[in-house]
C-alpha cells in the first residue's frame, strides 16, 4: 500500500482515505469495535497474511487510530486499542454496514442488526443533516473554500477538471 | 486489488469495504459527486495510472455504483455517472471529510467547508442516532444476528475471537 500519493491533497477526504482507504484497515477497525485487540485474534478472524497485518496495524498506530498497549507483563502480547481518533470512525463504519445492508444483502436480509441498546430499536440510517436537523442530499449541499485550503491545490483542480 | 477475500463474509461492512475499501475508488466517487465524469478528467485530477483507473472504473460499474453512459455520438467518450447506489454513499464521504477536518487538519483549518445551500450553514457532523434522534456512541449500540446471517459465519467468528 503506497501512502504518499494523496498526502499533498488539500482535501480532508483525500487525506482520510489515504490512511483508511484499504479493506483490511477498515476490517481491523471493525474488529476493534467488536473488542478484538491482539494480533492473533485479528489474524484468526480475518484470515489475513501476517505481513499485511503487521503493516496495517503499524499504520493504524502511526496515524493514531490505534494505540499499542502492553498486556500482562508475563505475556509477550500487545493489545491494539482504538484511540478517540479511531472511535470517531464509528458513524462511518455504521454507514458502510447500512449501505451493504441496503444495496448488497437487501432489505430484510441484513446479516447483522444494529440496535440502540436502550430501546432495542434499530438505529437510524446515517445521513447528512442541516443545522435544524433535516436531512439534506448531495444536491442541497455546497462546498466552499475553507481556511485551510492550499490555493495552489484548488487552482490545480479547477484547471484539471475544466480540461 | 484482490476482491474475493471478503466475498464470503456474512457481514455488510466486509462486503461493502470489499467493493469500496480502496483509496482510488473512494477518490473517484468523491470526484463524481463534484461532477467529474470522463476518463480524462478523472485521470487529470487524480494523477492515477491509467491501468488503475480502468480497473477501478470497471469495478465501480460492475458493482452498480457508477453507470457508463455514452456521450455525444460524434465523440468517442463515455461518461461515468453515480447511480442511486452510488449516490447513497454521500453520507459516508461526508463522514470521511469531517473526520479529516477534525483529526488531520484540525478545527479552523478545514480546506473545504461543507454547507447547506439553503442557509449557508455548515452541515452537522454525521452521527449514529437512535430512533428518537439522540446521538448514540458505540457503547450504546449492540449488534444482533439478523435474518440474513449465515450461521456458519457467526459460529466461526465466535470460535476465532475466543482463541
Amino acid at each position: 500500500m503506497t501512502r504518499t500519493s494523496l498526502e499533498k491533497h488539500s482535501c480532508s477526504l483525500a487525506r482520510s482515505v489515504d490512511v483508511l482507504g484499504d479493506k483490511w484497515t477498515l476490517m481491523l477497525i471493525r474488529d476493534a469495535f467488536y473488542g478484538v485487540s491482539t494480533f492473533s485474534q485479528f489474524k484468526a478472524r480475518l484470515g489475513v497474511a501476517p505481513t499485511v497485518l503487521v503493516e496495517r496495524l503499524g499504520l493504524l498506530c502511526e496515524h493514531g487510530v490505534f494505540e499499542r498497549v502492553q498486556g500482562r507483563p508475563d505475556v509477550d502480547r500487545f493489545h491494539y486499542k482504538l484511540t478517540d481518533k479511531g472511535r470517531d470512525l464509528f458513524p462511518i463504519l455504521i454507514g458502510f454496514m447500512q449501505w451493504g445492508d441496503k444495496w448488497i444483502f437487501g432489505k430484510g436480509q441484513e446479516p447483522i442488526r444494529i440496535l440502540d441498546k436502550a430501546t432495542r430499536s434499530p438505529v437510524q440510517p446515517i445521513a447528512v443533516q442541516a443545522r435544524d436537523g433535516h436531512v439534506v442530499d448531495f444536491r442541497e449541499v455546497t462546498f466552499e473554500v475553507g481556511p485551510g485550503m492550499d490555493d495552489a491545490y484548488i487552482q490545480r483542480l479547477r484547471t484539471k477538471s475544466a480540461s
